[in-house]
Formats: C-alpha cells, structure tokens, sequence
C-alpha cells in the first residue's frame, strides 16, 4: 500500500494534501511554519517535524515549496527529504524551480536508489482546492505511471512530458505566454483608453476576439478594477519569467518579448504592485507614462 | 431605398461586395484591376470605372484597401469617392489604415455634407465569405445605425465603438496582441523544443491551458508545418504592428512588447518570411539563433 | 559667381545662413515667420517673401528645416522651391527628414534640370554658431565639389557618402547611437546610484573609462542636474530615432536596442520631457521605476 | 612589510601577478592548473599549493577567476581562502563577481577578524600586461588605504567607490553600456551598409562624432575583419549583462536596453559567435536577417 509523504503545506500545498487525506490515503506531512498544518492534522494528516521523516515514513513524497531556495531548505542537509529516501521510494517535486536545479536533484535522488519526478502545476489556489489544476510530469515512465493516480486527485490534466526537468521546462514554456500575453494585452487596453474608447467595451471587444485567452479573460475584471488580493502576483509571475530567461540562456532560445516583459515587471515591483496580481501591469503602464490622474492611474493603484 | 458602392474588390473586398449582391441589394463597384471584378458582374453587381463613380450611383460606399497610400488613391483626386460624396451619403471604410488618417478624411467627408464611418475587420478570407467577420465602428452614431443590417450581412459581431478612428484604434489594439501573443507562443514552443519535448506534445499541453486563445490554437498546426499559403502573413501583421506604434504615438502609450515584436517580424521578412503565415515566427526564431539542420528550421522554411 | 538662396531661418539655419553672410556672400533668404529675419536683413540678406523667389535669385539654395512636413511646406506648391528651380542649379538640403523623402525629392529636382544634396549635420546651435558641424553629404560627386567650398564654411567635417539619401542615412546611424548610449548611460548610472554609490562618482569613473564618448562626457552636467534649456530635446531624438526605425523597416534592418529605445522616449514625453534635453533618460527611468522620493528624481524634473 | 599572495593565474590574474613580482614583493601563489604558474615561478613567486595556504603565506590575498562558481570554490572549504584567513589581513577579490555574491562573502571574510575589498578591473589582456587597468575598489577606507599602492602597479586609475559590492556595482553599471553601444553602433553601421555607403567609410564618420567612444573606436576594424582571437568575447560580455540584470532586479531598476541585448548576445552565442569578440554583433545582426550573402556575412564569420 502506498503512503504518502508532503513537504511544504503553504496555500497550494496544504489544500493539495488536504486533498490526499480527504481520498482515504495514509499521509505524512511537515511545514516549515507548523501552525498552518492544525486544519490537516485535525483531519487526519499524521505531523512529523523534519522533511528527512516524512521521506522515511512514506513510499511517496510530494513538495510544494516556493522556489530552488527554499527546496535546496527542504531536500539537503541531515533533516532533508534526501536522507529519508531509499530504494523503490518515489519522489514528487511539484514546485516551480529551476529545472537545472531539478535535474541536478535528480541525480542525487537516483544516487539514494529512488527516482524523481518534477510535476509542477498550473493553475491557482482555487484549483488546487477543487483538484482541477494542470500537471506536466518529468522523469521516469514507470514512476510516473505509479503516482499518475495521485496526481489525478490532485489535477484535471496530467500530462507525461518526457526526461526529468521537462516538466518544469514546458510549466516555464507556458508562463511566458501568460506573463507577455498580458502585457499585451495592457499595451492595446491603454491604447484603447487614451483613444477615448471606454476601456470596459475596448476590453470586452478584445477578449471577444480571436486573442481572447481564457487567462486574459478572467483577468479582465482585474484590470479594470485591480483587487488587494492576487490570483497570481507580480513577484511570482517575475520569479518564472526569470526561470524561463534562465532555461533561454542555457538552452540557446532567444526570447525578446519575456525579456522586455521582465523589465516591466520590475517597473511594476518598484511602483509597489509586487505583491498584487498580474493585471496591474495595465496601470504599470498607465503610471509609467505619466497620467497621474488618468483612469488607470486611479483605479485601485499601488502602494508606492 | 439604400443602393451600394463597393470599392476595391480583392480577396477581402471581393467577397464583401459579393454578399451584399447575393442579398439583393443594388450594389455599384469598382476595382483598380477591373478583371478581378468580372465574376461579380455576372452575378450582377454594377461595374463604374472611377471611385467617383460608384460614390455618385451609390448612398452607402464601402471601401477596402491595402493601405493608406491605397486610400489615398480612391478617395482623393478629380476621380476620388471625395469628389463624388454629398449630403445624406454615408461612407464607410472598410480599411485598417492609421487612425489619424481616417480622421482627416472624416473631416474632408463632411465638409461635403456627407458622413463616414470607419469599420475596420478583424477575420480572414474564409470569414468575408461567410459573413462571420468581426467590426468595430468609429463615427456618428445615426450614420452607424443605418449602415448598422448592412454590416450585419458582412460580419458576426458588429460593435458601434465610439467617434470617427475608434473603431481602428480598437483593431489596432486587438492586433497588438495578436503580433506579440504569436511571438510569446514561440518563444516558449522553442524553449520547449531544445529542451528536449516533442513540439506537437508540447504546444497541445500549452494551448490546453489558460493561455490557449482562439488565434494560438487555430495557429500551432501552421507551426509546426508552415503551409505556402498564409492566413495572415507576416507583412500584413507588421503593417499592423507599425499602424499600432505611430498611434501609441500619437496617443503617449508605451508599448514595449509591440516594439519588440515589430523587430522581429523586420527580421522575419528579411529571411523570406513576408509572404508567409503569422506562425512563422516559430521558425524565425529558430533560424535567428542558428540552429540550421534544427528541427525548427528544417520544417516549412522561407526562401531566404 | 555663386549667389546664395537660403530657406528656413531658425535657430539653426539662421546661424549657418548668418555665417554665409559674414563670409561675404550674396545671400537671398526666407522664412515662414519673417520677423526672424531681421538680424540677418541688417547684416546684409536679401530678404524674398516666397521658397520660389529664393530659388530663383540664387545659384544654390540651402534649406534647413524642422521634419518632412515642413519640407513638402517649402518645397512644393506654387510658392515652392522647386518650382524656382532650372538647369544648373543646386538644392543643398541640410534638414534631418526621411532618407525616402529626400530621394523622391531629389528625382523632381533632376526633373527640372537641376542636382540636389541631402546634406544633414551634426552638432547643435553652438556649432552652427562657430561653423564646427558635421555634414554628411548624398548625391552627384560634381553637385558636391560646387558647393563643398560653402560647406566649409558651416561645418568643421564634411564628409561626401554617396548617392542622394545616402546622407540622411548615415546621420540616422550616427543618431541611433546618440538615443541609444545615453539610455543605457543612464541605466547603468541608476544602477550604481540605487547601489549606493554618488551619482557624480559614478558618472566621472563611468565616463572616464573606454565607453566614455564625448557625447556622454558632456551630457552627464546634465543628467545630474538637468536644465530648463535643452541641447537637443526628447522629441527631437524621437523624431530621428522614428526615422531610423522607418528606414531600419525599408531596408530590412533589425533594430532593437533602437526600439526598445524608441519607446522610452515615449514615456519620457508622456513624464513631461518633450522639451528638455535627452539627459532626461536618467530621472525618466527613475521615475517609471517609482521613487518618487529618489535623488533622481527630485533634481530638477519634469512638468507631468 | 607586506607580503602578498594570488589565487588564480590565468590570462589576466597571472600577468597581474607578474608585475607585483617584478616590483620587489614577496608574492605566494596557486593556481587550478599548476602548469600555468611555471613562469612565474622561474620568476621569484613561491608555490603553495592551495588557497588555504597562500592565504596564510601572505598578509595581503588577491583573487582573480572567472565567475561566482570559481570564487566559491577558491573561497571555501578546508583548501579556501576563508581558512586562510586571520585579523589583520585583507583579501582583494579582483573578479568579476555578483556584487551579492561578494557581499555576503565580504561578511564571512569579517566574521574571520580579516577585512575584504572588492576591485574589478576595467581593461584586458594588454591593460593587465602593462599595468593600465582601470580598477573600481569597495570596503573599508583603511583597507582600501593599505593596499592601494599595490594597486597603483596593477592599474592606472585606482577608484575608491564605497562599501562591499559597490566596486562591482560600477564596474556592471559600466559594461552595460559596452554591450548596449556595441549592439546600437551594429544597428547603424547595418543600416548604413544595407543603405549603400562602404561600411568602412560609414565607421570612420560614425566614431569621429560625438558617440565615438574609444571602446566604439577601438573596436571598429574588429567589425570590418573578425579576427579568431577576442579581445572581449560574447560569453563574458553576457556574463556580465546578466550580472548587471540581476542587480537591477535587487535594486529595483528597469534596465531595458540592457535586458535587449543580452537576447542578442543568445543568439550570438547560437550562431557560433560565443568565443569571438563582442565586435561580432555587427555579423550577428546581418545574419539574424537573412542575408546569407551580404558584406557583414561574408566576413569572417562564426562557426555555426
């Protein structure tokens, strides 16, 4: 019988093993702040205190951690999942990370005697809730055909990609497309709004249209009327941009719309929209060229 | 009763004009190349030899051309639509032309009493013949209304946008993301590729998720096997690209993803690219950082 | 004997128009404001009310302008310098505009018998003032020889580059570099003043090392204190970094610094600095980035 | 008195190493590839075999490598510096490093009683050769105070700049705009050749005005004729542009003419450029758009 091991039980990781425990499975759990896994010991996830014990107690570890710092915190060192794993355990990375840094564990995981998987996920909190998010595996068949069941708890599509990283690489692939889309898309809005055409008809035109992405669609709203909270914040969307200009530098892949958008996403951070979502890009823009009264610039607006 | 005056019967125009005849309607035409027109004369459409012409026969005159140069030569001069409008006629250019221009030309259209509307398309060739084209109106609100059933007959979505250039300024604005989605998609359909991950496998998981819109996924077959004949070629996007920066400006709107796109569409074109379809770019991108027996380069490939 | 025609009498032209004088040449002149003129009346210029009577007075008419459409303006028509031209004369044009332009211009001087040049500068008013331009010069070797003694007298370098437009061309590529090196001066000075380092520290060693061009060597008073009176404003480097950009399309140049250039320059507009010199560049990306408070941004600063 | 030891040989560290030997000093050293230190050995400089132990040799420790991954493996470790190091002595890092990287590491050196600078050079081979560097130094005035007479035989001019890291911080701040005028002087020495004007000719009138840096100046015949051997070439030149964006991205500074070469530095490196001088973006350009048989192809070329 497989048990189960996660590591990392932030908002995405903890629903995600809520999840687990909620199908009846055998779960063992850490986090590095403790008080946010009460809800899930309460419902009968079993606590133990270090990475390295969860990576003993279960045949399959799951983590879900922010970015390749805080895995490096998670997988190395004498409390960290690697010195829990041994043969025919199976390790699952779902975080966003570098996949040089994916692939290079990997190869420390298979030095152990087990195998690796980097499955990372599109999609936002809501979805890890309701297990409707997107998972590109990389990494051994015969692993993933093992945890595939899993992983279908956990998301709606679940896709075999190929070797150990590339996963990560088409999760990159696809978050480019997110981040310079919506940028974009904030270019002609403004050039909509300062032609004098009501932004809310000029958007609702423009997602009607053929570019109309589900993404952007949904983000609509957002711009129009930017919320404190975010979907997906300006430093997480900037934190894969950077991974991907990574990946384009090792793998030889120019990529001239995610470098510029890089730019404007720092512009975005330094005018206070870190921690708001993506679609404050369209009054990044706004605020950037001035218009210190224009409708843009008033609507919600930053900290800075 | 309302009579028609069509002018510039191409690919775009020539199925245009041919609805409105196929509907009933009295319509006037004329084309520069009068062969091209022959097929719409035996269904009936009425053949005048100058765009004054049509414009005197006629109480609405559409037009669809290339260009502003080509707009130029219909509307101005003794032999022009200009020349031919007075009051109670109702011009409507069909064009993706600047904004600006299309305004000048407003004004010249109502020192002649007359009144123009811009209504420029989003759709191909496929779409000017079923009627499913998408239009976005600039101009007097009473002119829109009673051209209103007869761009009905041309286009699925009809939207009245606001004054005289609007309704370009919001093609415009659509285009924009069109251009630069476009690039985006490759640039991480090519990360995907070098990474190792079969392009068809990959751009199915991408377009699957949130950033899969309507033009990506009518797109990634022409990717990945780049057919001679284009749905929207390469010079056709740029002329967009180029319409969008002059009015971002006009108007004092960055737009830093769009000028990125437009150098590249410039480096597609010189390799041979200008005649081709707007997914090119996959293989532009791939040719510009070598990569010359590349899985990229080797499929399709311009003349250059 | 040669006799001296001389359209467009501002800040530039008159001082290089004024030079002509002093050197003891008949010189006829117009401008479209005529109050301009008056120092140079008293110094001895012919004043003639009309672009024609010019060309017809002189043997080699100059004319200096702001951008195309002032040149079509004094060009064309009846009143038009082209029209006062006939066999044996030379049209020597000094203003920066569209190498197109200029060649289609120099096809209708060759129409009426007479040889144009193209004959941008470089260099601002003071070296207007002081004859220390630069001039490049395009069109027929014999028209250059005539008029090279003239040219001497305006510019320190006069350079013979080739056929008409060739030139303008070569000013562009000089200009590129002058938008393009100053934005990323100015990168790399917020850089080092965000690190903490002073600003004039930085800029000494910065401009004291090999990138350190005399271009850069004299802005830097300027980016740390930036003055009401500009050298050579924001629009002006826009109108010609827009003009290469025109060019880099018609001869299938990929030119991205170049854009990427050309859409700053926009957000420096829409900040305020339209007017003010090009070292802007260093508070205008201080500015889009925020720090309201930042020592860039409190010295000296825009309208917007 | 002073003794001084040196970690790292190799083209630039050993002729630095050199002349400090030449000068009288007592100078210990090690090397990865101890074959490299054989000169300087006949020389006078002592042999120890490890980081470790040229740092306990000596009470003034310089370092010249490569990048971050080489500082840390000279640095740390049983064999490192770090071991090395005691109260009273100072450690100069002369690399080309993360001004992060060197901070934190600057924080190591004090926990050890020791004291840290870091001084990055400007210039190459030649420059190392006879003492003519330009060297940017950050950290404590009295260090910098002791050890500044041995820098004086390493370079022309010594700067002071500030604390830990600000060395590096100008030093970047400075190359990027080695990389952004190189890649804006290709633009329009391109347009220029694509214009029609001899591309020699056009180089001569471009760096004799006022955007003639003597970086632009010196590198010009590189343009014109690559030679095999670099001065600068593009993977160094792109490790620095990307060090420069990562500190923008700490410091919060948009950098966007940097982050738009440093796409064209990939697809130089792509096109087999990686190993030839940063002159190569002239080629690079002319063969990223198509023309397979233009000048700037032709000459030289790379190897892709």
């Amino acid at each position: 019988m497989i048990t189960i091991g996660f590591v990392g039980l932030g908002a995405m990781g903890g629903r995600m093993a809520g999840r687990l425990v909620a199908a009846g499975h055998e779960v063992y759990g850490t986090n590095r702040t403790a008080s946010k896994a009460a809800g899930l010991i309460e419902r009968g996830m079993r606590w133990r205190d270090t990475p390295r014990e969860v990576a003993e107690a279960a045949s399959v570890v799951f983590s879900m951690v922010a970015d390749d710092t805080a895995l490096d915190a998670i997988t190395t060192g004498p409390d960290g999942i690697l010195a829990g794993l041994g043969p025919s355990k199976i390790y699952v990375d779902m975080s966003t990370v570098s996949p040089q840094t994916s692939q290079e564990l990997a190869e420390r995981v298979r030095s152990r005697g087990a195998r690796m998987l980097d499955a990372p996920v599109s999609g936002s909190v809501p979805a890890a809730e309701d297990g409707s998010l997107a998972i590109m595996v990389g990494g051994p068949q015969d692993a993933f055909r093992t945890v595939e069941p899993l992983l279908r708890q956990l998301g709606r599509t679940v896709t075999h990609v190929g070797d150990n990283g590339q996963g990560l690489v088409l999760k990159l692939a696809i978050n480019i497309s997110l981040g310079v889309q919506t940028l974009a898309f904030s270019e002609g809005l403004l050039l909509a709004e300062r032609g004098g055409i009501d932004p809310k008809l000029a958007a609702d035109v423009m997602t009607g249209s053929a570019i109309g992405s589900p993404a952007l669609k949904a983000r609509v709203p957002l711009m129009l009327d930017l919320p404190e909270e975010a979907w997906f914040d300006v430093e997480l969307m900037q934190k894969d941009i950077r991974l991907a200009l990574q990946a384009g530098h090792a793998l030889g892949v120019p990529l001239p719309a995610t470098a510029t958008t890089d730019e404007i996403l720092t512009v975005a951070r330094e005018q206070g929209y870190g921690g708001r979502d993506l679609a404050a890009l369209f009054q990044v823009l706004a605020r950037m060229s001035g218009a210190p009264d224009g409708a843009g610039a008033s609507r919600g607006g930053g900290s800075a």
